[in-house]
This record gives structure tokens, sequence and C-alpha cells, in this order.
């Protein structure tokens, strides 16, 4: 079985775009953990349509049960990984327990990443920081490394990460080890972390109870975001901002983007608008697919 | 008393624009008839946040209050001319009995006139018959000038051509006059247009009881809409949309285009984010303006 299209992220971009795709009769299929833009938002009262001020939460509430009226699968969990096929050019979209296929992707996660407010993190970005394991894992083959994170993001990072090194240390941050997906090779750290040190690159993981020596960091905290399905799938990004077309397309035919990641007004209106504007052209590119007999 | 903004039209965009703006504490005024773009639409299903269908006329009814309740005023009538005062720059826009002042307009009118149905009409588009007394109406100088309409609008113009010529019939088309501002020179007929013919241009408008020799006709049907505004400001338009920049601004300083009249997906949710937009651009435009001292 395989999905038209499968939108990571259940915010109003994505899930507008889920609505009309479902509206036209196609298989779509939302993942997302959480509010999406509307996290952090108590109460809206610019997005049109509504006398009085509303809850996030229930607007949230309200545009899932829209979907899902309309035909759309929503499925609350977090995709930790997107890889293509390349024998039929399908994409495959893992959560922590399944892996769905995909003949298009939305991506929709929202504004990318938060930088770790970690005393030192911002001077070793690049120098020995990284955001993807598959991309950068080889570069640390045999040395030490660190992954900070606690979550399913985190393990999947440790899990590309063992191909190169048997020396993971996944740090914690203070918080309690929360997938069981951990390959039984990594030690674990848990106290908080106080500072990134080094000469010219990373060295040194300094926490609250001890110092740890590092060649190298991956950041896995939380859930992915756009940008780093982005940095995986070589899609290309401004200002941490994922490029696409006037269709909303992504550099990588099939992979579309809408709403806050990829720039613009932060603003439901303006997501929900390109959540609509994605889907007349996700459903064009699947019909030109469609029609080539691919 | 001068308005920052006057919005022209209360479809989804206008009233999304005036709801940011008035959020913004800047002095906005819409003026519009009717339902904008959810005119037709009987119930709406993919516009982002409601679990059920909602009703096009409950919607528009939301998106009034919420802009009233956060500062906008909003009247219900026609606005009939636009134009601008050399001195300051300042816009006046008038509806049949009041003239307001604005140092910006927003025209979010819908999209653009609908062509006459009637046979020879469009045979005869830019040969006699035209859509804007104060462009065309000294080209009819002293000649024989038939209006299509019977509103305010069809009235205002027909104040425009009385100071080119004495000989101007009003075709009503079918319907009674619904001005008590048509100059009072102004000839009526009542009965309904059948054709409008002629060798290389207009001559002649055959109506169910009669035939008129005319040498032009001005079309003023129903409400003014964007393109007329368009056409009487020298605002550039392109496949009958207006054309605005990446700001939403028309080529004339200070006037500014949103939604339906613009181009692209005509639907609510762009309609929405089109506002929202805007209403960023006006604010700087505003802010740059009474910078400079003007």
């Amino acid at each position: 079985m395989i999905y038209d299209t499968v939108i990571v992220g259940k915010g109003p971009a994505g899930v507008s775009a889920a609505i009309y795709l479902a509206r036209a009769n196609l298989r779509v299929l939302v993942i997302g953990k959480g509010y999406g833009a509307l996290e952090g938002a108590s109460v809206i009262e610019n997005y049109y349509g509504f006398s009085e001020p509303i809850d996030a939460r229930i607007l949230h509430e309200n545009g899932m049960k829209q979907a899902k009226r309309l035909g759309a699968e929503i499925l609350e969990d977090e995709v930790i990984d997107i890889s293509q096929n390349y024998e039929d050019g399908s994409f495959s979209v893992s959560t922590p327990n399944e892996k769905f296929l995909a003949k298009s992707v939305l991506l929709a996660t929202g504004k990318a990443r938060k930088n770790l407010k970690i005393p030192g993190f911002m001077d070793f970005l690049g120098k020995g920081i990284s955001f993807c394991a598959i991309c950068d894992g080889f570069f640390f083959k045999g040395k030490r490394i660190g992954v900070i994170g606690s979550g399913d993001y985190a393990a999947h990072e440790a899990q590309e990460l063992v191909r190169f090194s048997k020396d993971i240390t996944i740090f914690t941050n203070g918080k309690e080890a929360e997938s069981d997906k951990f390959p039984p090779e990594v030690k674990f750290v848990k106290d908080k972390i106080l500072k990134i040190s080094g000469e010219d690159k990373v060295e040194k993981i300094e926490t609250e109870l001890n110092n740890y020596q590092i060649d190298g960091i991956f950041v896995a905290e939380g859930t992915a975001g756009a940008g780093d399905f982005a940095l995986k799938l070589g899609i290309v990004t401004k200002d941490d901002n994922i490029l696409v077309d006037s269709g909303y397309m992504t550099n990588i035919p099939g992979i579309f983007a809408a709403g806050d990641c990829i720039g613009g007004l932060l603003q439901i209106a303006k997501a929900v608008s390109d959540g609509a504007n994605v889907s007349i052209s996700i459903k064009s590119y699947l019909k030109n697919k469609n029609g080539k007999g691919k």
C-alpha cells in the first residue's frame, strides 16, 4: 500500500493541505506530534472567521476533525526518518515503530530547529557539532561521539552512528532516556550539560558531575524538524528556511514544503494558504507522474 | 479626519487585512456591499479550522464581528469612486453619499468584472464599449452616449459623462433605476437589451421595444470592481488581475490589492493570507510615509 502523500507535521499548513488533498480523493496520511505552529500560541484572534478569540488547541482539534471527516488519516507520532527509494522514486517515512510508503512527501514541520542554549554551542557549530548522522557520521569513524538528546530521534541517530564508532555517549541533558530504541552499546550521561569546550574544534562536554572528552557532537533533541530532514535528503535551504519553487516543491522532485518551514509570514493565515496552494501542486505532480506510468 | 487605510471590499481578504491593521492600532475603514468572495459559495468545508462545514454567510458575519471587535470600522455601502489628491498624495474614497480620506487604499473587491451576456458585447469591446467614463468620456464629446446600468455606480458614471455630452441614455436592461443620483438631463430606457450592433464600431443598441443610435457605450452595471478602479487610477493589470509587487502594492504608491482581484488561487485560505501579508506591507508603508513627515 502506498500513500499519495505523507504529510509530516499536523499544524495548520499540513492539515490544510490534507483537507484539500483528501477532498480531491487522494490517499493522505498526516503524521505529527504536538501542535505545530499552534504550540505556544494560547489564544488566537487574528485568524479570519472567528468572531471571538479561539483557543489554539481547539483550532488544532477542529482542523484535525475537519481533515478526518474529509477522509485524511492522522497519526499522532514522530517522524524520525525520510528516505527515497531509488528503484521507483517513492519515499519511505519512518516513525519509531512503522514505515510508510508515499508517492510524495510534504514537509510541514513548522519553524526549524531551536539551537541549544548551552555555552559554547554556537562557537562550535560546524566545528564538530552536526545535526545529521547520515550526513556527517563518516567523519567521526572510530572517534568519540556524543549525541545530545533523549527521545526516539536521538535513538535513531545513535543507530546510524554505531556503524561508524563503538564509543557513543548519549547526553540526555538532565532528562531520562525516553526511547527503547537506543543501541545496546551506547553509554548514557544524564546530568545537565554546562558547557561545550575546545580549542579550534569540539574537545570536551562539561556536565555538572564530570567532563567528557568528545570528538564530535550530534544534536538530536526533541523532534526532527524540516531542517533535519532537509540535511539528510539534500534539500536546499537558505537562512534556515527550505527553498521551494512557485509550486512549493523543493529541489527534490516529489518532496514539497509549506508553512513556517519555508519562511515568509509566520502566521496561521499564511500557513493555511500554503497548504491550499501546495495541494494544487501535489495533485498536478501526482497526475503527471501517474500519466508517465511510473 | 483621515484613515490610515480604507479597504474596498469586505470579503475574506479585506476583512483579514482589517483584523491585522486594527490590531496594530491603525485607523481602518472597510467599505463593501454583499459577500465578496463568499458570494455564491453556500457551504465551505475546505477552510482550515472548522470541524463541520460552515455557511458562507456565517463565516462572513464572524469575520466582520471579529474585525469590529478589534477596532475596525465597517460600512455596508458601495464604493463608486477612488481618486488621489495630488497635493498630499492622500486618497478620496467615495460612496454615493460620503467621501472618506485615506493615507492608503486596499483594493479587495474580489474577482473582476463580469462581462455582459448580450449578443455583440464581446465584438465591440474596445470599439465603442468602455468601462471608464473618466478615462474615455472625452472621446465621446458631443456624441450619443449609452450607459448600461441602473445603480449608484451607473449614476456616478453618468455624472462624469454629462461634462462631455448632453445626449446620454441610461439603459437599465430590464431593471428600475436604483439610484437618486442620476443627473437630471439623462434619458432612461428600461426594457431589456437584445443586441449591440454596428459595422466596425458600436452604432446601435437594440432593445425589446426599440432601436437606439449610439456612438459609445459605458458599462456600469452592479458594483464597481477592482478592474474599474484600476482603469481610472492607471493601475497596471494583466489578464484581468491587478499586478502587485511582493509587498502587494500596485504601481501606484499607497494603493495595495489583495485577494481574488490579484489572481492566484481563488480560495478563502489564500485571500485570508493575502490580507495578513498586505497588512504588514501597509504598516511599513505608513511608517515610512509618516517618518518622512508627509
